[in-house]
């Protein structure tokens, strides 16, 4: 059962385990010093229990204490300090314009985190502390083993098991690891074709990884806007999203109290957080967009880089020659912050100041370990958009942006889809396999129909299945709500729930080794009539246990051994042990005649041939 | 506004227009009796009106008549009659037993629906009432035409623009064509590759088509179970999910008044309706399988002949040889249908009744015009079980039975999938094409994963996308109750709502020419900032609105340009009017530049070359 922490009177969030489920932590071998959190989920019927991967931090743990006031404890800290390479320095003061309080109207500040840290982590001169610097240098950190170990659950089983044809997938031709190796975690992150974000100032984070050659992962939008929505509003909004599974959550806040929110999300969140810095900028100068200068965003990115920010959406492909290929678009440039670049470039009619500025971009990230997320601020907002001329010229050019942050060992991931129709999805995936060097991918949806506003987490979730079954590594959830509002707490969990149905299949159709499991021991357990055990290993337990209860509420329909599909006295599925008995029935009678006519052979085993 | 009809004291169902829209009715060239039902949506802003296809028959339309205690009017009636081929006979008496009444405890039966005809028509002797017998012999009837008009909208406009990548699609290589003709219609029913399913007996349903050169259809399964619900709730189901996009409905009730319901369904259904009438003949025998009979069974084909079911769910493709194949299935037999017959068989070590009378249903099913959809006893129910030797060996038999009922001139369509990964599905497409002769596909789902009970109208809606672009006709949808419990009405609306989205998702990447315009008109007023537009245009306007309105209630918002999520001061579709005016400044400029180039050089048009 859920319920809220009691450790606050002003605001709380989701606490407790999910039914039938505990926290357990597995020990690293390389590192002793590691505790990997995953759920166990117990099961009846003399089954053996579920592990399964689990995001939610220790807010499913009821042995955990949370106060959301104090923040959580520093998962991290002892390891980024071992390292050796870092540095405390007193930070930048926090002004009022960073929390858009400048100015008489600008209206009240909200209740500032309480346990602000004043001299955050930065690498020491000449260093640079990015998973990838320490992955190219040979090094295998803890928290490479830690999401080796992560990853892996359910593996050792699998790779000894023989795999049936929906078991092994099809990867599209290469095959996925069976079983992942912190070393494996290592080369992957040194090819760039997968990262770890988590900022030196973020060591409450458990580590995770996204890349092609992982479980997908999906993330979750919050954020307020100047139009609606509160702190605590927010940081519930956090914690109920790792709830139901959310791997990274982006905080694309655009009212007032950027700052103060951003720092009571980050210190409570066990989930990498990503930003989109250009959202704060734009509000440090009023709104207007041609008012943007580099220095302004450069010292946002500091603001977020001291805070713990894991990853920053950077449009810096969004350049002034490829402005004029949108014009013709249906739908034209529907990305927020590929617009406001869009507007600064066209009123200075010059290149974008994110593209001329990238290198010192890079040289700041790698002190904090801040991955790129790079920003397709010209992706389609219309399946008439599509695939077209400008979406693909930016894509071309995230891809040279990519080769340049490798340079300086910062990690990237490239942002991609929007609305495109099923047929154009795998194009998408190729072409940034190509021009983006295998960095991940990181997409919104696809939407694959523009005609249905109120369902959009279904019309992108078909999308979303198919383009992570094609190599994309995380995705980006939509809420139903997406084109008509900003999305409740209800919202974010149909989203989120959603979209851990689109990155499971697409886990299923790639053939991740461990993915099959849980589906099986679901299915078992709805042959077996365990309605609990069905209803605890479903991605949504409340719901799955609500919608049955509607027509059978009794407790003892959930014990009974039919549904009201068919109801008591005909039912599908009791059929089949009649099947089994029939089926060795005839292998025996198969059998016997065998034995029949081995007997008349003169009960010799070789036949003679007749010469 | 909906409402509900007035014309019933005791129950009604919902009828009224949906917002801005209107019921047209577009004449037939061939036949001129045809008045073909669409539906108009306004627009504003000076855009046109979009017409779309529309299956909620009379209800939606303001001018007419609902009377569900007298039926529909018999729109088909002097089509069937002036073909001089039936012949009205005194039907079949309805017994106790038909409503499950038999035997002193079975309850009290329903209120039965009071415009009985007692004389059903059927084909005089040694004809044959089909479509398909008519397209054989080259004639093109008035549901032929009825379907290429209703088919046809929004084609002759695409016929003459010039397609962008997205609206082209891909059709694995078989091109849809640019226009829909009688005679194609006629050509198609002919090969078999689509059928019209729809009885003489039923002449109040609108003529529609299933198959894979045609819109991607969608089926809802309304019913009662022995469990619950009542003949009020499932009429309403029916007018309900057409209301929202249905192109036919199954009536799998397994409950009591099995016959009444049937009959207040059918006489109020402008779609065609389906049933499983082995569900009904083991009620007929108490549920017990082993006692059903050919003759039960043929009895029940008869009387549901005679009410005017248009196609029938025959499981004839579970044959003796095969139920031991399942035996080591995760998940067994989950098709009811299919565990009915596997039962019978295993009893009496016999072979599938169906299977050995089949040619003799074949000339039943001919005289009123019902077709088959070979049912799939043997889908798999677990991602486990999918694309196994059980699924494949039926499918084969199905493929065979295909051809036989072709001899007879009787209209088939093949049942599929279940549960299959993603990876797995374009096989099964594959194989029914080949083993089925091109014969339509007609599939639940299929889900992708197991793991979320309570959401697999979104697990199976992914599968039903892909699967519907593969080339299925008819998709048969899945709602969030699947598993758990019987969909009441919101569930059935959200079902029909997201099989709409996978229906029209694989239309558009199929390429169906009249596919696209739809989302382009959407794009447009969502550009335009026409919210009113955007919700009449969405599949579900109501929900669009509501959800609209949650964030920003005030009526000025919805003229607003600007939406919650980004707020009044800062829009990213804003922008974009400004970068149509930079784009022609700079084509401008560059002609500018060309001009001034142009006078340097003398202004000579063509430069002459330096010898």
């Amino acid at each position: 059962m859920s319920t809220k922490s009691k450790e606050s009177t002003e605001f709380s969030v989701t606490t407790g385990a999910l039914p039938a489920s505990k926290k357990i932590y597995v020990s690293g071998e390389q590192h002793k010093d590691i505790r990997v959190a995953m759920r166990e989920i117990s099961l009846g019927g003399g089954e053996p229990s579920l592990t399964v991967y689990d995001p939610s931090g220790i807010y499913t743990d009821v042995n955990a204490k949370v106060d959301i006031y104090k923040g959580l404890p520093k998962l991290r800290e002892s390891w980024i300090l071992g390292r050796g390479d870092v540095e405390a320095y007193v930070g930048r003061d926090v002004k009022p314009e960073d929390n858009g309080l400048k100015g008489a109207d600008r209206g009240a500040a909200v209740t500032e985190f309480p346990n602000v840290n004043k001299t955050p982590l930065r690498a020491k001169a000449g260093k640079n502390v990015s998973q990838m610097h320490y992955a190219r240098a040979g090094l295998i950190t803890q928290e490479m083993e830690y999401i080796a170990i992560r990853e892996n659950e359910g593996r050792r089983e699998a790779a000894q098991a023989e795999l049936k044809a929906y078991q092994k997938g099809n990867n599209w031709g290469k095959a996925l690891p069976q079983l992942i190796t912190p070393e494996f975690v290592r080369a992957e992150v040194a090819a760039g074709r997968a990262i770890i974000p988590n900022n030196i100032n973020h060591p409450e984070s458990e580590p995770m990884i996204i890349g092609r050659n992982f479980k997908v992962k999906i993330n979750a939008n919050i954020g307020n806007s100047a139009v609606t929505s509160s702190v605590a509003e927010e940081v519930e909004k956090m914690v109920w999203s790792t709830r139901w599974g959310a791997d990274t959550v982006m905080d694309l806040s655009t009212g007032r109290n950027i700052h103060n929110i951003r720092e009571w999300i980050i210190r409570n969140s066990p989930v990498p957080i990503g930003t989109v810095p250009i959202y704060q900028a734009l509000e440090k100068v009023g709104g207007v967009a041609e008012e943007l200068t580099y220095e302004i965003f450069r010292d946002t990115l500091i603001e977020q880089c001291e805070q713990g920010v894991d990853y920053f959406t950077i449009h810096a492909g969004v350049r002034l020659p490829f402005i004029p290929m949108t014009a013709e678009r249906k739908t034209g440039i529907v990305s927020r912050g590929g617009s406001i670049l869009a507007k600064w470039c066209m009123a200075h009619h010059k290149e974008n100041f994110l593209f001329t500025n990238y290198e010192d971009i890079c040289e700041l990230l790698k002190q904090y370990d801040v991955a790129f997320s790079l920003g397709d601020g010209l992706r389609p907002g219309s399946q008439y958009d599509a695939n077209d001329e400008a979406q693909f010229s930016e894509l071309k050019t995230l891809g040279d942006l990519t080769k340049i942050a490798w340079e300086h060992d910062v990690q990237v991931m490239v942002e991609g889809p929007g609305h495109v129709p099923m047929h154009l999805i795998k194009e998408n995936m190729d072409k940034q396999l190509e021009l983006c060097h295998e960095a991940p991918f990181y997409t919104l949806g696809p939407l694959t129909t523009d005609i249905a506003p109120g369902y959009d987490h279904i019309t992108s979730g078909i999308g979303a299945a198919m383009i992570g079954w094609f190599g994309t590594a995380m995705l980006c959830y939509v809420t139903p709500k997406e084109h008509l509002g900003l999305p409740d707490r209800d919202d974010v969990k149909v989203g989120v729930v959603t979209y851990k149905i689109a990155a499971h299949a697409a886990d299923l159709a790639k053939g991740h080794p461990s993915a099959h499991h849980r589906d099986d021991a679901l299915s078992k357990a709805r042959f077996d009539f365990r309605w609990q055990d069905q209803f605890n290993l479903a991605l949504d337990p409340e719901t799955a246990k609500d919608f049955h209860d509607e027509t059978l509420p009794a407790d003892g329909a959930k014990v009974a051994h039919f549904c009201s599909m068919c109801g008591p006295k005909f039912c599908s599925m009791k059929i089949s042990q009649d099947v089994r008995d029939f089926a060795a029935a005839e292998k025996e009678k198969g059998m016997q005649e065998m034995a029949e006519k081995f007997k008349e052979g003169g009960s010799e085993i070789y036949v003679k041939q007749s010469a």
